[in-house]
């Protein structure tokens, strides 16, 4: 036998479900869990079980929230003329950690993908659209940089195009704190391509 | 507002007290969660509670159970006259999955640390030496192999030699797989000490 107890056998098996956690960090985090006070470990087991019975999906930008429309779509300061697409609720998450985006999200739920079998009928693409009405002027497309989200992007802007409304995407280029000789070709490419008049 | 959510957040909070799991690793587990099925969430929130709620300590060797007598101790296969003494239940558990060893274990709890406060009474010594009437013929040692670890195994070998019974830690040498070249000096110093005729 490996574990003298079945219990913490379990919570291994589970926490190694976990993404990038393998076994030896889910045994060490079972073993911490053991060390905790029960409280602790009730308020852990709680969390669960609430983020999976409050959180839903915003009816206008398909992101998570527990209030439907949720906190952005509802809040009086954000500029609704502005709307940025993202594949991932994580994404919202990652712009609004820089503050400097002011306008609304829509969240697609992936990215096109036709081997996967992911096409725009799987992506809140419809959902965007009607969105359109709404006197937005500009759609930021802020999809990953892979080729699913060059797809996507392609796609996007073919259907957004025609409605008469600005579309842009974000830029690609040498990340902050990087450094030039150890850039890929591909981002090197993409930061000449983009490159800016000073 | 970076999370959208309350529950979220709080789910990344508990996640990050985890050992090994940083903001950016505990966000990506709690939209994990929230994509998983209610029924899965609830088995890993009922996991967590079980340890807690389920595992005791050994009254014999102080290692985690959920019967006590643990398994090990309880078990008719083991040989009760060898004790291999290690510092936690996660070096029972190492131990174990070599399947190299038959004998008993004891648990101490730690290692002798008089910086942190860490004396004998704070470990299972007492009830170390207590054991050492049942028959017992060796006891080996097999401490992390750190300043606290090597000062325990001396503490411990003199309170147990004069008690008539055979002492021994586990080697200190190369690990296998290593490279002579990349290992650290006190290691190759110790591999030379302990070298075996051959």
């Amino acid at each position: 036998m490996t574990y003298t107890s079945e219990a913490l056998q379990q919570l291994v098996e589970e926490f190694s479900q976990l993404p990038g956690v393998g076994k030896k960090s889910a045994q060490r985090m079972a073993l911490y869990i053991l060390k905790q006070p029960r409280e602790d470990v009730l308020r852990m087991a709680k969390a669960l079980v609430n983020v999976k019975d409050r959180i839903k999906y915003c009816t206008s930008c398909s992101n998570i929230t527990e209030v439907d429309p949720c906190p952005i779509c509802s809040s009086a300061k954000r500029d609704r003329a502005t709307i940025c697409v993202v594949e991932e609720p994580n994404d919202v998450i990652a712009l609004e950690k820089t503050n400097e985006f002011r306008g609304l999200y829509h969240v697609l739920g992936g990215a096109l993908s036709p081997l996967d079998g992911i096409g725009p009928e799987e992506l809140k693409v419809n959902e965007l659209l009607t969105r359109m009405t709404n006197g937005v002027t500009e759609v930021i497309l802020a999809m990953n940089p892979n080729i699913e989200g060059e797809a996507t992007t392609i796609y996007l802007s073919r259907l957004l195009k025609p409605l008469g409304v600005r579309v842009t995407r974000i830029a690609r280029g040498l990340p902050m704190g990087g450094d030039l000789e150890f850039a890929d070709e591909a981002t090197l490419s993409r930061a000449l391509e983009g490159r800016i008049a000073l």
